[in-house]
């Protein structure tokens, strides 16, 4: 499977990133198989000795497995990494990266990771794992961005999946939040729910807790919000608010892996 | 001593509430004995069926004393407080003043609290004592907001008595968090400090944690850092700020105590 998988991104490699110019794959690919080829693609920015911000969810999670590989096969070599979340941590550390933090490392060289939603101007939605916040602090602080995804993710406009953008809330008084933050977004017919984990206590759902021991409310708007700086501010501006998935003017890379290829984008 | 007060009080009552026309006390008040005069005043603005926000800290405590006080007397009646703190919510828990939420009342009638800086436009600086997140977010929810100070809490400018404006940071990476709050002020000559608590172990400070489990990064500006909302936007636009100290355009009425009596500023 390795191997076939190889292929697959040597293939991709291969190709001309411009969608136009492309030939379709004799292949019909998963998605899962799409985010690895968007993933390994974006590994080959990665070099030597560089500080990188490694990121969370299903296509990063190529990607952190992808460098810890190449470490193991000494191509890459005094690469250290800034997990954005928990999780990312364990993962990096069972595959022997070397680990560090913003504290120590304020300047990064490079990010890598993926996103729900990339609109038409790089603007993204991040956060649907719950990790928005260490992610945010972690990719703001890099130099350069690359942010893997299939082409699944692609909107005309933030929101336009019609899935969850997701804002990290403190945990007193979230209804209160969550109904001031439904009330910002009315005239786009906005719905906020709580997003809630598998565990059940006494039959009943308990909160999704992020990293930072905080809430997570999901909106779902049936309408493009406009101008998204106005919608950033206006989100942040509300008292119980932590930070949202809107990554606005943050991604300097984009790799789409889709059914025609791999294309890339730059700012 | 509770008649000596309440003869205060009434004195100040019967005062001018111009500082103009007023004309010196015949004794020399403390800075507590000032702060229980304005606390007084405010809750005159009470009436029985309001919905309360209860502030937190020396001023405020004033306040809700004597809301308990009132409410035992009879003088008022099913007055329902939200308070802006766990410290708060026990004070007023032992006075026997019925308690509520954001959640269950997110329109409140009035709020009465202290702040650490008053400028000439009565915007404040709240939370040296921590408190600044549920402040906010109670005193936000307001339809009147009352804000009560002793005269040394007036400044020319918000940072101009060369305390701290504190802000509410996550605990990952604080130290990242608090490099970039003192880089935005920069040219304000500004220091970012951890705020510390009381408790030590192992003989090493630990970092004071607000009610809602974080971190306070107290700002020290040497220079007024210019125009308020501007500097609001950008503190909150950093991914790891939870919440400033800065009230902006919140008080609708603030009560000086002084020297030379009391004050009432309605916006």
């Amino acid at each position: 499977m390795a191997v076939a998988y190889k292929q697959l991104v040597s293939t991709a490699e291969k190709m001309e990133t411009s969608l136009a110019s492309l030939s379709p794959p004799s292949v019909i690919l998963t998605q899962d198989e799409l985010k690895k080829i968007a993933a390994y693609k974006a590994v080959e920015f990665v070099e030597s000795g560089m500080v990188l911000g490694l990121g969370t969810g299903s296509t990063a999670c190529h990607a952190v497995d992808r460098i810890g590989e190449l470490l193991r096969q000494g191509k890459l070599k005094n690469v250290i990494g800034v997990p954005t979340s928990k999780k990312t941590h364990e993962q990096a550390l069972s595959l022997g990266i070397p680990l560090s933090d913003l504290d120590s490392h304020p300047v990064l060289d490079l990010a890598i990771d993926g996103a729900d939603e990339v609109d038409t101007e790089m603007n993204l939605v991040k956060g649907r794992g719950g990790s928005l916040l260490r992610e945010k602090m972690v990719e703001g602080a890099c130099k350069k961005f690359v942010v893997i995804v299939d082409e699944s993710k692609l909107v005309p406009y933030i929101g336009g999946s019609g899935l969850a953008m997701p804002v990290e809330v403190v945990p007193f008084c979230w209804k209160f939040t969550a109904k001031r933050l439904k009330d910002l977004f009315e005239d786009c017919g906005c719905v906020a729910k709580l997003r809630t984990c598998c565990e059940k206590i006494n039959k009943k759902e308990q909160p999704f807790v992020t990293d930072n021991g905080n809430y997570i409310v999901d909106l779902y708007f049936k309408k493009d919000i406009g101008d998204l700086k106005i919608a950033s501010d206006s989100i942040l501006r509300l008292a119980g608010v932590v930070e949202h998935g809107m990554f606005l003017d943050m991604a300097t890379t984009v790799i789409v892996a889709g059914e025609l290829g791999v294309t890339i984008k730059n700012k």
